[in-house]
C-alpha cells in the first residue's frame, strides 16, 4: 500500500479530503481500517497475489503507450522470457513437469499481470492458460512429460486453436477435421473452406511453433466430434511447415502486444500419438475410445477443463476496474471546477452529486466483484485441485464463471469509460491510462465466451434447476409459488435460489427507509427478482416439449432475451451475496460499517435500476421506489469523504497506477494556482472584476 | 446508393435477406422505398452532403489504421490540403473573402467528413469551425480581410486556444490574461501558473503558426471578463516565438491524426488590433467599451458564436452511428452461429431475439438523432444567416445543441460498441473499423462541452422556463399542475413542454397495446417525464432564494442528478419529437409505416427503459408496461427483414463503409461452406457422426 494523496495533503487521524475548503461534506467517525481491508481484499492467495503485483511493478513489464503493433509484439514476447526468469508462471502445473499444482494461487497471480500490460496478461494466458493448459487437461502423461517442460520455458510458444473464423462460440461445430490414416498411422489436418481456418488465435501470426488444435476427429468414417491435437506450426527459420499457411489479424482495438492470426491447414500430417487423449483415444487399427460414452458430455467435460480462462479474466476485470476507479477517485477529490456558493473557492468535483452518483456505485460494483471474484477462485481451486470435483460442483464452477465472467468483464468497461468521461480531456490523454486499458479490455466481453452466450448458458442452467426442482408439476401454478410462496432450499450453489420467507406482501406495508437497508430484504427482492423471471419464462415455455423441434426453437427464441436478462439477475444476486458474505466475515467494526454501506450501494443500485419490476410485480410500491433513490443519494454522500481511503485499500501503488492525473500533479496545480491568487491579493494587484465595478457604481 | 448484398443474393423485389433458408421470419408485404427515403435523410442541404461524401470517398483521405502518431499527424495536414484544393471547407465564410455564407450547408458538408477520418473531421473543425470562425465571428472587418483569407487556404494553420488544464467546462474562470499596456498599445499576455496553460489544442503541438487565445481583459486595473485574441504562435522555422513555449499532449485514446498540444505564454506582446473587438474594444488609451452592457451576457454572446462546434458533433455522431450499424446488420445478416430447430442450417444471428433487440432500438435510435440533426441544422442556419437571429431563436438554438450533442454523442458510443460486440472477435479488429470509429469518438462526449454539463444546461433552461410560466406562483400546486393538468402552450421551440391534455387517467385505463402505437399516447407519456421531473426539482428547490448562497447551492447540489436526468429525458423528447414529425412529413405510404415502427420503437423504448418513473407516477400500471415490453420483442421482429433495407437508405457505399465484414465476404464464406458440405454429401463422403451412429445402434 502507498499513500497517492500529493504532498500537500498528507496522510492525518481524518480523512484528508476533509480539509476546511471542502467543509460542505459532514463528516463522520468511521474511518477506514486500510490495512485490514487490504488483507480481505487479497484474499486467500494473498502471498501469490503480492509476489504477482511484485512482478508487474517492475517497468521492463509496462506496457508502453504508442509503440508500433510490431515493437509492442516483440517487447511482449520478451516479457513473457522475463516471466519465465521470474519463476512466475509455472504454479499450476504439476510438480513433475516443475509446477506447483496450485490453482488457485496460479489464477490471483496472473491475472494481476493486467496492471503491467493486458497484452502480457493475455498472451501469457494463451501461452501457459490456454495452450499450456490444454496440453496439461487433455494430453495424458507421455503429453506432458514430452512438450509441458518446454511449454513452460517458452522454448515452445504456442496457439490455441480453436476458434475458427466461421465458429467462435459454437465450437461444437468447427469445420477443422483430423481424419486417421491407419495406413500410417497418422491424423491428416484438413481446413476444408475458408470459414474452417482457424482464427483470432494469439502467436499464431508470429510466434507459435506449435500449436494445440481442436478439430473434428474422424476414423473409420465416424466424426467423434472434437478433438485436441498437438500439432507443429512452424520450423526452426519460423517459417510454416509444409501444408500450413496464415494471415495476419493485423491491428486491433486493444491488446496489440498479441500476434493475433489465422492459420489454415491442408492435408497436414501428424502422428497417432499427437492426439491428446485423456478423453478419447484412436488405437493403431482405428478404433475410437473413450472414457465418456455421452459424445455430448464429452464435448463439455473437454471444454469444461479449460474454464480457467473465464475465471481469470474475471480476476483481471476487476483490477482493472480497481485501477480506473483510483485514477478517476483520486482526480475526482483534487481536480476543482466551477465556483459554489460564496464564490471563495472553485468546488472539488467529487464534491458534486453528478459526480459522486456516476463513480461511487462503480465503487461499489468494483467491491462487490472483488469478492465474488475471490469465490470463484476458492470454487475453482477446489475442483481444479481435487478437494471436490464432484460433477455438482463442476457444474457449479462453470455457471459462477459464465455469470461472473459477463458481469465483470462488461462491468469494467462501463466503469473504465465512465471514469475516463469523468476525467474529461485528461481520462482521454494515454498517459493516464483510462483509454488504453479500456481498449484492451474491450475484447475480454465476447472472448473465452461471448457475454450474451454465457448468460444464455447460466439461464439454460437455471430453467434446468425450475424444471428439476418442479418436474412433472405444472408450470402454472410452479410460476405462482416460485413467485408467491415460500421456500427454504438453496438449490445449488451457484443455480437458482429459494426465497426464504415470503415476500408478497413486502411492498405494499409502510416501512421506513432503514428497511432497505436489512440484509435480509435486499436479498428477497433481488432472489425474488431471478425467481419471478425464471419462473415467467418457464410458464411460457412450458409447450415446448409439445411443438414441433422448429417451433420450440422459435418459441425458445421469442423468450430469448427475457432469459438472458434473467441470468444477468442471477449473476447480479451472486455479487451481492458475495459480498454480503464477506462483509459479514468482516471483523473490523469501522470497515464492517463502510462496506455495509457500500454492499447497500451496490444493492440498492441494482434495485433502483430494476425498480420497474418490482413495482409491476408488487415487490415495491411507488413511495418505496422513491425512497430508494432519496436513500442512493445520502450513500453516496456519506461515502464520499471515505472514497480514496477504499481505493487505497485495494493495495495498488503508483508503480501500478501510473497514471499522471493520479499522481498528485493535480493537487500541486491547485495549490500552486490558489497561492498566486493569494500572493496577487496580497500585493494589492489583483484586477477589479468588472461586474464588481458596476455593482459598486450603481 | 450501393447495394451491400453479397453477389450470392441478388437485389430483388423480396427483402434480400428473406431467402428460403431464413424462413422463420414472416415476411410482410411493406417494402422500404429506398430512394426516397434516402431523399428525405439527405435532409435540406443534400447537395452540400452529397458533395462531402463524393469527396470523403476518396482513397487518400481515408483513415489508415496502425499508422504512427507522427504519420497520421503529417498525413491529415495533407488531407486538409486537399480539401483545401477541392474547395470544400470555405462554405460559412463572407463571400468578401471567399465564401458562401451558406451556414447549414457548411455543417453537413463538414460532418460527413468523419466517414473519412474522425482525425480530418476535427482538425478540419479546429481550422476552419473553430480558429477561423472565432475570427469571423468575434473579429470585424479589419481582422477577417487580414486573417481569413489564409485561414481558408491554410497558409496559417491556427489553434483555437480556449481550454487550459485547469479550466475546461468553466471558462468564464480561465487563468490566462491578456493586460493591456497603453504605453505602447500592446496586450501583454501571461499563463500565470502551470493550470493556465492552455491545453488539449489541436494544432497546438506541431502546426499551428497562430492561435485565437482566449483570456481575460484586463486594462486600466479592471478585469472586463474573456475576450478573444489573435496570437502569432511560431516563426517561419516553426519555432515558437519569444515568451511562447509548449509541450505535446502526446497519445490519445483516438484522434491521434490531430497534433494536441499545451501552450504557455510569458509576457507575450502582440498588437492591441489583434483584440477581436466585435462585443469588446480597448481604445488607444486604455478605455474599454462593449455593445453589451452586462459582461455575463457579453460573455454567453461571444460563446454562442461557437455553437457550431456542437451542431456538427452531433452531425458526425449521427453518421457515425449509421456507419456502425450498416456494418453490423450487415454482418448479423449473414453470419450464421448455432443450429436452431430442425438442424439443416445455422441461424442467421441477426434472427435470434437478442441480436435484434441490441441492434435495432440503435437503429432506431440513428433515425430519431438524424432527424433531430437536421432540425438543428435549420435553426442553426435561421440564426446564422440572419433569417431569425432573435434572441430566443438563439438561445433555443443552444438549448437544442447541448441537449441533441450530449444524446447523440454518447448514442454514438453506445451504438459502435454495441456494434462491435454483435459482430464478436471480428469487430475488434481494426479492419472492421467499429473499435477505431469508437476510440476517436470517444473524446466527442466531453469536448465542445462535457455531456453532463451541457445537460444541466439544458435542465436550467428547462427550470427557467417552468419559473417564468409560473412566476410568483406556489410551487407545490404547480408541480400538480405540470404533473395533472392541461395546458396547450409549446412554450419555446426547445424549451419545456406542456401537455395537451390531460394524462392523469391514461395509466389506469385499460387499454390495447393498440394504444400504444398512438402518437399522442407517447407524446403525452414523454412530455409528462419531463415536465414531472422538472417540477419535483422545482418544488425542492423553491425556497432557494430564501437561503445563503452556500445552503442554496448545496440544495442545488443535492437535486443536480435528478435535473440532468430530466434534462436527458427533455432531450429524448427533442428526439422523438423530430422523428415524428418527420414521418408525419412522409409522403411514401410504405416509408411512412416502417418509419412508424421505427418511432414507436424508439418512443417505447425510451418509455420500457424508464417505465419505473411512469408506474410510480401513475402514468402506467403494471399490465401496460408490461405489454410494452411485449410489444417492443413484435417490433423488432417486425422490422428485422427490412433492417438492411433501412441502413441501405443511409446512402452509405462501400467507399464510405470500408468494413470487410460488411463488403459481402462472411456471405461468401457461408456460401462457400455450404457448398462444400452439399458436395460432400453428393459424393457420400461425409463422415457418420458419432451421435447418430449410436442413436441407430440403439
Amino acid at each position: 500500500m502507498v499513500d497517492t494523496a500529493s504532498p500537500s495533503t498528507p496522510r492525518t487521524t481524518t480523512p484528508r479530503h476533509l480539509t476546511a475548503e471542502t467543509g460542505a461534506i459532514t463528516t463522520d467517525e468511521v474511518r477506514v481500517n486500510i490495512p485490514a481491508l487490504t488483507e480481505q481484499l487479497m484474499g486467500t492467495w494473498k502471498k501469490e497475489r503480492s509476489e504477482a503485483r511484485r512482478t508487474a511493478a517492475k517497468p521492463e513489464l509496462h506496457q508502453i503507450a504508442g509503440l508500433s503493433m510490431a515493437e509492442h509484439r516483440a517487447r511482449v514476447l520478451t516479457q513473457l522470457g522475463i516471466l519465465v526468469d521470474e519463476g512466475a508462471i509455472q504454479r499450476a502445473y504439476p510438480v513433475a513437469v516443475g509446477g506447483g499444482n496450485n490453482h488457485g494461487g496460479n489464477i490471483a497471480a496472473f491475472e494481476e499481470l493486467v496492471t503491467a500490460d493486458p497484452s502480457l496478461q493475455i498472451k501469457s494466458g494463451v501461452q501457459w492458460g490456454l495452450f499450456g493448459a490444454a496440453i496439461l487437461h487433455l494430453g495424458t502423461e507421455k503429453h506432458h512429460t514430452r512438450w509441458l517442460p518446454r511449454v513452460i520455458t517458452l522454448d515452445i510458444p504456442g496457439a490455441f486453436a480453436m476458434t475458427e473464423t466461421g465458429h467462435g462460440s459454437d465450437v461444437a461445430h468447427i469445420a477443422t477435421t483430423a481424419t486417421y490414416d491407419e495406413a500410417v498411422q497418422e491424423f491428416v489436418i484438413n481446413t476444408p473452406f475458408r470459414g474452417a481456418w482457424k482464427d483470432y488465435l494469439g502467436n499464431a501470426a508470429l510466434h507459435g511453433i506449435a500449436c494445440v488444435l481442436f478439430a473434428q476427429l474422424i476414423t473409420k468414417g465416424v466424426n467423434h466430434g472434437v478433438h485436441a491435437f498437438y500439432v507443429p506450426l512452424r520450423d526452426e527459420a519460423g517459417d510454416f511447415l509444409p501444408g500450413i499457411g496464415g494471415e495476419d489479424d493485423g491491428l486491433k482495438g486493444g491488446l496489440n502486444g498479441i500476434d493475433n492470426g489465422r492459420l489454415h491447414f491442408t492435408d497436414v500430417r501428424i502422428p497417432r500419438e499427437n492426439l491428446l487423449n485423456r478423453y478419447g483415444d484412436v488405437a493403431e487399427d482405428g478404433t475410437y475410445a473413450s472414457p465418456i460414452e455421452s459424445p455430448g458430455r464429452r464435448f463439455f467435460t473437454m471444454i469444461g477443463t479449460l474454464v480457467q480462462g473465464r475465471v481469470s479474466l474475471d480476476g483481471a476485470a476487476v483490477a482493472a476496474m480497481k485501477l480506473g476507479l483510483q485514477i478517476a477517485l483520486t482526480y475526482g477529490s483534487q481536480r476543482r471546477q466551477f465556483v459554489a456558493g460564496d464564490g471563495a473557492q472553485e468546488r472539488v468535483i467529487l464534491d458534486y452529486q453528478r459526480h459522486q452518483r456516476r463513480l461511487l456505485p462503480k465503487l461499489a460494483e468494483a467491491f462487490a466483484a472483488s469478492f465474488a471474484h475471490e469465490r470463484l477462485l476458492i470454487k475453482f481451486d477446489e475442483v481444479f485441485s481435487g478437494a471436490d470435483d464432484s460433477d455438482r460442483n463442476r457444474e457449479d464452477l462453470e455457471t459462477l464463471a459464465a455469470a461472473l465472467k459477463a458481469l465483470s468483464t462488461w462491468g469494467a468497461l462501463d466503469t473504465l469509460q465512465e471514469c475516463r468521461e469523468a476525467c474529461g480531456g485528461a481520462g482521454f490523454l494515454a498517459e493516464n491510462r483510462l483509454v488504453g486499458l479500456r481498449a484492451d479490455l474491450d475484447v475480454y466481453v465476447t472472448f473465452e465466451g461471448d457475454n450474451n452466450v454465457l448468460l444464455q448458458l447460466v439461464a439454460k442452467r437455471l430453467l434446468g434447476d425450475y424444471s428439476l426442482k418442479f418436474r412433472g408439476a405444472d408450470f402454472g401454478v410452479l410460476a405462482r409459488y416460485a413467485a408467491e410462496k415460500a421456500g427454504d432450499t438453496v438449490l445449488h450453489g451457484s443455480g437458482l435460489r429459494q426465497l426464504a420467507q415470503s415476500v408478497s406482501d413486502r411492498g405494499s406495508t409502510a416501512r421506513s427507509v432503514g428497511h432497505m437497508r436489512e440484509t435480509e430484504y435486499q436479498r428477497e427482492l433481488l432472489t425474488s427478482r431471478v425467481n419471478g423471471m425464471i419462473a415467467a419464462v418457464a410458464e411460457r415455455l412450458k409447450d415446448a416439449s409439445k411443438l414441433s423441434k422448429e417451433a420450440a426453437a422459435e418459441l425458445f427464441n421469442s423468450n430469448q432475451n427475457q432469459l438472458i436478462e434473467a441470468a444477468r439477475a442471477h449473476g447480479e444476486l451472486l455479487q451481492w451475496e458475495a459480498f454480503t458474505d464477506a462483509l459479514e466475515a468482516t471483523t473490523d467494526a469501522d470497515n464492517k460499517r463502510v462496506l455495509t454501506w457500500l454492499r447497500d450501494l451496490f444493492g440498492l443500485n441494482l434495485i433502483e435500476k430494476n425498480a420497474a419490476w418490482y413495482l409491476i410485480h408488487g415487490r415495491l410500491n411507488g413511495q418505496r421506489a422513491e425512497s430508494i433513490t432519496a436513500y442512493i443519494d445520502r450513500l453516496v454522500a456519506r461515502l464520499r469523504p471515505l472514497a480514496l481511503d477504499l481505493v487505497e485499500s485495494f493495495g495498488y501503488g503508483p508503480e501500478h497506477v501510473r497514471a499522471a492525473i493520479a499522481s498528485g500533479a493535480e493537487q500541486l496545480r491547485q495549490d500552486e494556482a490558489r497561492a498566486y491568487r493569494s500572493a496577487q491579493r496580497a500585493a494589492g494587484t489583483e484586477p477589479v472584476d468588472e461586474k464588481v465595478l458596476r455593482a459598486r457604481q450603481r
